[in-house]
């Protein structure tokens, strides 16, 4: 009860600062072997200028962590948490959020994992529940299975046939009297006291202020995923739709949707309606020619049959500044190329200057107006992650070793797309794809269930303990479906060595139950092999709902 | 391209009234045998008082036309338009809106409906579009089982199951070159220049103004609905849920979800924890009860399962002013008081007074904490029937004769929801159910068909063709599911006859075959039979989405 107590007078403070500013920027700030640039430390005074946990979280517009539907990790809330204030420990700071307390001796140690993606839910799938607690916080209760989520646009699978819940995948999460599952962005980390500050996800159920809480964890296991690149362009966060979560799924399907009745209201011009039914994806990767492809699927059979009064106007445009498929061998790449063309989809080679509501302006000066535009030029580090006081890789992700440990402090592990290799471990960042974040996943949660079994589990506890096998990768192909039961399935280890590749309705075969065979659990696979036949025989659905 | 022309510059326009309201108001005010109460017409001028077609529209705040997801008809923007306006007839007022214009001779008949409900998908499939050409105008472009609808909220059946594409229904509306569906709200009639007003629903895709038309029928059907009735208790609109259209199902799943997710959350106090996980239900129909029966379901099932800290705390209570389900027989009704109480659904009776966000206020002055409520006490007439020039029946619906026609002016049928017979019929109004409109819909398709076929489909051409049989309805019983594999079947033609009436598992079984063979597609028929069989053997999906 007194936790309670305290979590209730916490969250109705009077916003009163009790700890100035200018007492706490004396504390010492330091940090073992971390590299730290003076900017990397303005940033952190700048943010959380203010040391107390309260005055600076009420300057925050909690509205905009919402934009468009995707999950911003809110940034700088806790910058200070990331600082190190060592002889700073008063009452005051410890009491004043609700906490999920430290482990006690005998109790089993307490795994936390933020982020519910591919990495996190590979290692909460294999991670022994007999010898761990576990806590994973993320703002989504479910995993995507993102290379799917393409087809979900148009309704050739249903949003759910994607989407599984984090506790099916460890049910100890729903279970276990100690284990949880927080709807959660986790805010900041304080390595040294082994604890992560939490801000629930709540659109006001509880109180007006947001929900804030910390978490103490014996390990910690970063696999909070990356965030859409949009390289500073103006305009791309507010009228660009992305691709990498269900409700951007359902987003786009309802915009495409209203676009093509929209079109056929009595009055609209002709220039109107071919705005309204352009389509245009920015970003040549296998994410951009996926949705291309569906997209000239949707048209080709449903569109033409469903919306006979605007057939014609529709298009579907993908822009690249360089080529589309960069990383498939040429002769997929000229394959795609030849068969997108075939379908309709436009190929231009171009950069976005800016994007505006009706149209975009690429850097040539010319002018593409749009009535749907999807961006998916790849993924670079989140707000989360750039806030994290560690030292990062290149391209700024959470730098680890080659057991995935972040090395400067105890009991940090990071994978999947937030992390990557620091420069001195000789090995390069590995790229952003599912294959590698679940391989990680694996592989540390291997490591985990054997530390466990040492008693390594506890903070602090496993110096001793040989870690076995470093994490080493071994690419196992691409694939890409480009519509029209065709696609391209790259099976060369990397980039510039020689191996099988395919392309055509053989490949299309192997893509589709190579991901039936990939997704987690029966009932999603039952769902998505029911959704593909019903399409087959009956069309793709198109209800607008909401 | 006149008329496109003609639409860009009205919606271009600089916000100027071109006619005075004082000129206006002067234009001649009759109409043959409506009887406009006083009142009436001080509203028409009131809400419309500038009778230029532009300048009232500005000042509407459309912002407000989307309260928490529920479509709401915009009221009296064309107030004006249901003014007759004789001589009243410039080239001004005629070309400043794009128009679908009336059918020349020669062309055929264009029959306009209003609404996607049961009675307007019921007419929408019978008709034949041989005969005539036909405009569906609704909001939304899916018809919804309602019946069903219950289910979706925790995951028993999933929400693409339960609605059905209206142009799926008919298909001439998607194929055929004079047919349309609009994605719109009506707004106005002119009963006696046969159009409609429209305004798009289209969230900014279009304009910063929102896109208004108008179509001209030869003959029209309105069935375009009710809204939920909240006796204007305070709060209702803003914090509580209806359970009407898919997006509510949405809407109330996401809430549920969130709320066993936030209630977990590390300091969340005992008192907070019952509140958030207090499911409360207003009203004790059909819909209530089958929405507690599901909810009782999926927290003996699923919630005990998968949020095994918090179990203990969800309850659901119905709150019912007299009898639940008053129209079942009495035995039935016991049956389901007892049944309710055994699944843990606390029955309680009373009568909000004002409804808070996190607290209902009852008429005894009792507090009811709540985190989730739901508000199913029946529907009224909406602001768009409310707002419509014509003689109204019991209940404030739009009064019909025997034949579903509106008798004061020309061409104009309604039926479902939003009609009730005229007293001077001598007949009851009847009740709003899905039964009601789908037999209305069938009968009145029936004598369209005939009508078309003697040449009565155009404009004013139906005078001399006989009507036939009147329509006559004949109830079939009501169901009812309580959860748990039960529900009642009450087969009596009506409340104070008698007949066959059972409940328990045989019902049910009955209940779902019966509403099986209801739904509308083929596509949609096995899709609820697979999610009865998955939610069977995996349990209910409880991914949050969005």
């Amino acid at each position: 009860m007194a936790l309670a107590r305290f979590s209730r007078s916490g969250l109705r403070r009077s916003g009163s600062a009790i700890c100035s500013y200018a007492d706490e920027r004396n504390v010492p700030f330091e940090r073992g072997s971390v590299q730290e640039s003076p900017s990397t430390y303005m940033r952190n005074v700048r943010g959380g200028g203010n040391f107390s946990y309260l005055s600076n979280t009420e300057k925050v517009d909690y509205s905009c962590m919402w934009i468009r539907g995707m999950r911003m990790t809110p940034q700088y809330h806790f910058a200070h948490a990331q600082s190190v204030m060592e002889g700073y420990d008063s009452e005051y700071e410890s009491t004043r959020y609700p906490t999920l307390e430290a482990t006690k001796p005998g109790e089993k140690p307490r795994v936390v994992v933020l982020g519910s993606g591919w990495a996190a839910c590979r290692f909460l799938k294999g991670l022994d529940t007999k010898i761990y607690d576990v806590v994973c916080i993320s703002p989504r209760n479910h995993m995507v299975f993102t290379p799917l989520l393409a087809s979900t646009c148009v309704g050739t699978l249903e949003f759910r046939s994607v989407a599984e819940p984090v506790s099916q995948i460890q049910k100890a999460l729903a279970k276990d009297p100690n284990s949880y599952f927080f709807l959660a962005s986790c805010t900041g980390i304080d390595t040294e006291k082994h604890e992560v500050y939490c801000q629930s996800v709540e659109n006001g159920a509880l109180h007006h202020e947001p929900y804030q809480f910390k978490v103490a964890y014996d390990k910690l296991v970063i696999a909070s995923g990356a965030e859409p690149l949009t390289f500073g362009i103006k305009g791309v966060k507010e009228h660009a739709f992305f691709l990498r979560e269900v409700n951007h799924a359902q987003e786009i399907r309802k915009k495409l949707l209203l676009n093509l009745m929209l079109s056929q209201n009595p009055g609209i011009t002709e220039e109107e309606k071919e705005r309204l039914l352009h389509c245009v994806v920015i970003g040549g990767g296998p994410t951009g020619v996926e949705f291309s492809g569906e997209l000239s699927d949707f048209i080709m059979r449903d569109v033409r049959q469903r919306y006979a009064h605007v057939k014609n106007y529709i298009r579907v445009t993908l822009i690249e500044a360089n080529e589309i498929l960069s990383s498939f061998d040429v002769g997929l790449r000229q394959y795609a190329t030849k068969h997108l063309t075939k379908c309709g989809v436009r190929l231009v080679r171009g950069v976005v200057r800016e994007v505006h509501p009706k149209k975009i302006v690429l850097s040539d000066g010319s002018d593409v107006p749009y009535g749907l535009l999807v961006w998916s030029t790849g993924v670079g580090p989140s707000e989360f992650v750039k806030s994290l006081d560690l030292t990062k890789s290149q391209g700024g992700r959470i730098g680890i070793d080659e057991w995935l440990r972040v090395p400067s402090v105890d009991d940090v592990f990071a994978l999947g797309d937030c992390a990557g290799f620091l420069e001195q471990t000789g090995r390069q960042v590995l790229p952003a794809l599912a294959q590698v974040a679940e391989r990680q996943g694996q592989h540390l949660v291997e490591l985990f269930n054997k530390i466990g079994t040492k008693n390594g589990g506890k903070a602090l506890s496993m110096k001793d303990i040989p870690l076995g096998e470093p994490f080493v990768y071994k690419h196992l192909g691409s694939m890409a479906s480009v519509g029209r039961y065709k696609a391209l399935v790259d099976l060369r280890q990397s980039k510039d060595e020689k191996g099988i590749s395919m392309a055509g309705f053989l490949s299309w075969l192997m893509w589709r139950s190579a991901y039936l065979t990939r997704v987690v659990s029966w009932r999603n696979r039952f769902y998505v092999a029911v959704n593909w036949a019903t399409t087959l025989v009956f069309g793709r659905d198109n209800s607008r709902i909401g």
